[in-house]
């Protein structure tokens, strides 16, 4: 009754709903049980179930050891011929009275004891024994490790690799385990196209379904990739149709929402029931929980973040039913935020965050939060979760986040928060491939929020490159102005070539930063706060050049490559950047000055095993060839400490 | 040089080394790094990419989005036609100086930013604008996600599944990876045989292979079984340069000690090179790390829990070494020791453990130590590890264990320390199937050792059936006497059936326990401190029976199927112990009496969810079906509680 009318309220109104997601996790397996979804079962190989579930429970067929067996080399003999046996009583054994045994060896009918060969002295016509043997003494018993009809595994338990060693052991070579469910994914959208090198405008690549086949697979189910679906009402149906037969459950991916061409709703609805149309989670609101009798067929959105998030809350739960398991839980730890994080009260929202520990704190950095960005989904070492009802949380308030990689790889996270430049990528995978426990994760957020960072103690180095417009000198005088108690350490890196980046051929003849005041001249610029903002922000000052002149002055990309980008594929005329990240696109190059990028380094992160390794890094030869292949760098020193503030003498 | 005098050493004595573990891994390494150990590449598609690590850094080849798309439903312009508008001085645009658009539509050429529609006021041939716009407002900009030529995975990195995503977005479809090395796996030995369910006395079945199996696929490597090997020196030696032909590394099962047929060391001496026989470890000792060339060969002993040892020890790191990664760090916990473990100074041993969450404490009880005990190594729930040099831990001792399970699971595992039943199987398996996310673990050592493990807080329940030979009652009075201070309850479980087993036919004519004085007869006892050994020595003691005179009264077994195995297998001729044990095996039964079987609970495990859980089970009509199935129990109202100790109030 309650679902016909929550169905009635939904279809009524063409609202999304927006139910608290536990609630609807529970009422959804409630209806699906009622309706017969059960785990189905299969047959197989022991030698080929590991990692399975069993279906039910399993008894040994037969004892291990399924003989008795000489635990020693020597005789084995009827313990009874043996009784009596003293140091001044021997015993004489004729040769019918005892066999000579290996370890291992089956003792012979009739015997119950094993005499050791060092306990033993020859005669001629048998042996002679200054001890009596105890019945069953130096026999391996048939059992002594698993007796037959003897439980081995209970129900739904996982099958490890030593589990397979005991029921073979035990006589167990074929068993029932829980079939993998099979999990149909039906693309479907006009602009759908699947993956390709050289899309063309306004496609968008197909790469959902092989994101959710790959976590399928990790979650013990198995994945089908149906072919895309364009926006018709009917091709929908009939594809759910064909994926409800073949399958038991389906994901209907996109079309989830209550626009004009969303039709899953429609398609569930027709062929079978619809529990909720929109959850209050965030992302991933409107997600459909629909079903046909007992097979669930789900409604996911597009973006792959709201998609990814769906699906971990509501199929994994699923998969895990299907097989009577309850999920692993997820290990948390506490963390203090880098950045206040808000959030809407209406819902239950996932942030995802870097982690890393800075001196004894584990620092979370809120990632972007775009749903269509799965390029933060992947640098995710976290996960925060904000419950419905609450506005969010406060730069430095301490946090439990929900880990998706492990402490003990966190532990050894170099934490870079600075300014950006091609060549951090390069140092992370030269520190990884020659420390592989290390990892070194980056945040691009200009050399001023790299200091203030540091001064929040929440890196380990940040790349700098700040002129002093009062005597052109780099980075020593902010130092020396944020870092008032000293503690920090200025490491040199490189001398790097900015410039004006210009499309290939220079079309629009720039010459110099005048030129950017120019009509019809579209410029690109970096973020506040970035060196090379303060670069560009200077120079016209320097010319008198009024920067509310230049068309997109005020809009702003976080790195060098993606202002590149932007000229490289026309959207933009010029732009302010390193001489490498216009190198990568093939891009004219107008060098204007050579500035000093450096890294901050804070004395508490210097003697972390990472920070070592890094220096080692800088001054290797391997760092210096990736310089050169990319180009635009001076190499002097790197790894040299410029400049070291002392900390400050405690006052007594 | 090093390496050669080692091996002159070692084959001028024919001696087995004692190498410490980490002396020797670290070695090994090393020479086949020299001989040019590294990982081996392929190119494979990214979709069935996933938990594979990238053999190098991987960069975008386009960008994502690879177009400006729109991210609002309204109107593409070029945003300089805007400018000027306010509320005051609307501006008017044509149709031909706007695009309509949807979310995700193609930004059309010419025009840098969206309005959205409910800012538009739409007139008879164009639309008015109350507000201009600023540049590339409301536009997905090219690159926003990922940039071309941007790096997306650094080397030697794990792939996820939302890499997967990024990778497709960023137009890498196929991707270089470690290929899975190969382990070739040679089971040798006279006496083994493939797996069977109905093996022939002597015959030892060969499971070891499909352990490591699934152990080399759970680590990301595959495996290739070969056929079994007789002991000839020629046929093994044939076979490992086969395999070394065709695998990246090989292991040698069994035959890796210095016994006469221990042919291993031998030939891999020959075909390669010896680096050590013979490892500080226990168990694991004889294992020989050979190579031939950049190609491991690796001795494992044919015991399967010390060929386990072995190749976690070492073969795990050499894959690990292919893949550029160091193994994830085991996770540990501290534990209290339930039982002494004594070490030999010589080794560094590996004791498997359960755990147990009692109360606040986790508790570690050693399990047996039998290297042919695969059941242990199954049942293990954690590795205590005892480095060499030290002579083992004292008995309620604070030990650090390696977890096997996760810490979450082991909270919620009901820990069951007391008399043996058949039936406790069939509870495990109720209450795990019922809550999946509980487990039950059960340690058989009688009655009064379960009491004495309740006293010192070591267990959750503890089944019990002991005699007051005064009145003939059961369990209550031993409780008054060990728990002087209360705090326990007594919940009644079963009456269960006493008698004598003895073969189908009742071959030997068996009337009673005065028959087990005949001589010829072979008795099956169990342990001391079992309840039923306690009534055995009751019932001999009421008939005035000697039991020294009764043959095999101190042979001992643990649990009532293994009485009944021994029986079944006519290496015994009669035992004590309880019906539905010998029903298992099919023998007769000699009813002696009905005994009343209950659970002893302390307090502080009573209000647990396993407990309560377990509450549930017994009264449920479940479990009073299996009892039926399994037969020679009298079902009264299981799960009543039958006796409260109520806990002694402090005096003041």
């Amino acid at each position: 009754m309650l679902r016909d009318e929550i169905k009635e309220v939904h279809m009524a109104f063409q609202y999304l709903t927006n139910v608290p997601l536990a609630k609807a996790r529970a009422e959804y397996e409630e209806v699906l049980i009622k309706e017969g979804f059960a785990g189905k079962t299969e047959n197989i190989s022991v030698m080929e179930s590991c990692g399975r579930i069993t279906a039910h429970a399993v008894y040994a067929q037969i004892c291990a050891p399924h003989y008795h067996s000489s635990a020693m080399d020597g005789i084995a003999v009827n313990a009874k011929d043996t009784f009596g046996a003293t140091e001044t009583t021997p015993v004489h054994l004729k040769t019918s009275q005892f066999t000579v045994v290996d370890t291992g060896d089956a003792i012979p009918e009739g015997c119950d004891a094993v005499i050791m060969v060092e306990d033993i002295v020859q005669e001629q016509d048998g042996v002679c024994l200054y001890a009596a043997a105890s019945p069953w003494q130096h026999v391996r018993q048939i059992g002594e490790d698993i007796c037959a009809e003897e439980m081995i595994l209970c129900s739904c338990q996982k099958i490890t690799p030593s589990a397979i060693g005991a029921l073979i052991a035990g006589g167990v070579l074929e068993i029932d385990v829980f079939r993998r469910p099979v999990v149909g994914i039906i693309p479907t959208g006009d602009e759908i196209v699947p993956p390709t090198k050289s899309p063309k405008k306004g496609d968008i690549l197909e790469f959902n379904g092989s994101i959710f086949s790959a976590m399928i697979r990790e979650w013990g189910g198995e994945a089908v990739i149906y072919p895309i679906v364009p926006d018709r009402l009917e091709a929908i149906e009939e594809m759910v149709k064909r994926a409800v037969k073949e399958c038991d459950m389906v994901l209907l991916n996109a079309g989830s929402s209550a626009g004009r061409e969303d039709y899953s709703c429609q398609v569930i609805d027709k062929i079978g029931d619809v529990l909720y149309h929109g959850l209050a989670i965030k992302p991933g609101k409107p997600a459909i929980l629909g079903y046909r009798r007992e097979k669930p067929i789900l409604g996911v959105p597009g973006y792959p973040v709201s998609g990814i998030i769906v699906i971990e809350e509501i199929l994994h739960p699923l998969i895990d039913l299907w097989n009577h398991r309850k999920g692993e839980e997820h290990p948390y730890a506490d963390a203090v935020l880098s950045r206040a994080v808000v959030s809407g009260l209406k819902y239950h929202e996932f942030v995802r965050v870097r982690l890393g520990y800075v001196g004894e704190r584990l620092i979370a950095s809120p990632l972007s939060r775009g749903s269509g960005v799965i390029s933060s989904f992947m640098k995710a070492d976290g996960m925060l979760e904000i419950p419905q009802g609450l506005e969010g949380c406060e730069a430095g308030s301490r946090v439990k986040v929900r880990l998706l990689r492990p402490l003990s790889e966190l532990k050894q996270m170099l934490v870079d928060i600075g300014s950006h430049d091609p060549l951090l990528d390069e140092l992370a995978d030269l520190l990884h491939r020659k420390n592989p426990e290390m990892y070194m994760s980056s945040a691009h957020v200009g050399s001023m929020g790299g200091i203030m960072a540091a001064r929040r103690k929440e890196n380990h180095i940040a790349g700098i490159h700040l002129l002093d417009v009062k005597d052109g000198s780099y980075n020593v005088s902010f130092l020396k102005k944020y870092f008032p108690n000293g503690g920090v350490r200025l490491v040199e890196c490189v001398g790097r070539t900015q410039g004006l980046m210009v499309a290939p051929g220079n079309p629009h003849n720039i010459q110099g930063i005048e030129d950017l005041q120019h009509s019809g001249l579209r410029y690109v610029n970096r973020q506040k706060g970035s060196g090379t903002r303060i670069l560009i922000d200077y120079l016209c000052k320097e010319k008198g050049i009024r920067t509310d002149v230049i068309y997109g002055y005020e809009r702003e990309e976080f790195t060098h490559t993606s202002v590149a980008a932007q000229i490289a594929w026309g959207t933009a005329d010029a732009g302010l950047g390193i001489f490498s990240a216009a190198n990568l696109y093939g891009l004219d190059f107008l060098p204007v000055c050579i500035e000093q990028y450096d890294l901050l380094i804070p004395d508490d992160a210097w003697d972390t095993p990472m920070v070592q390794a890094l220096m080692e890094i800088l001054k290797s030869d391997a760092f210096k060839a990736s310089l050169k292949k990319m180009g635009g760098y001076e190499i002097g020193e790197p790894g040299r400490v410029r400049e070291r503030l002392e900390p400050a003498k405690k006052s007594e």
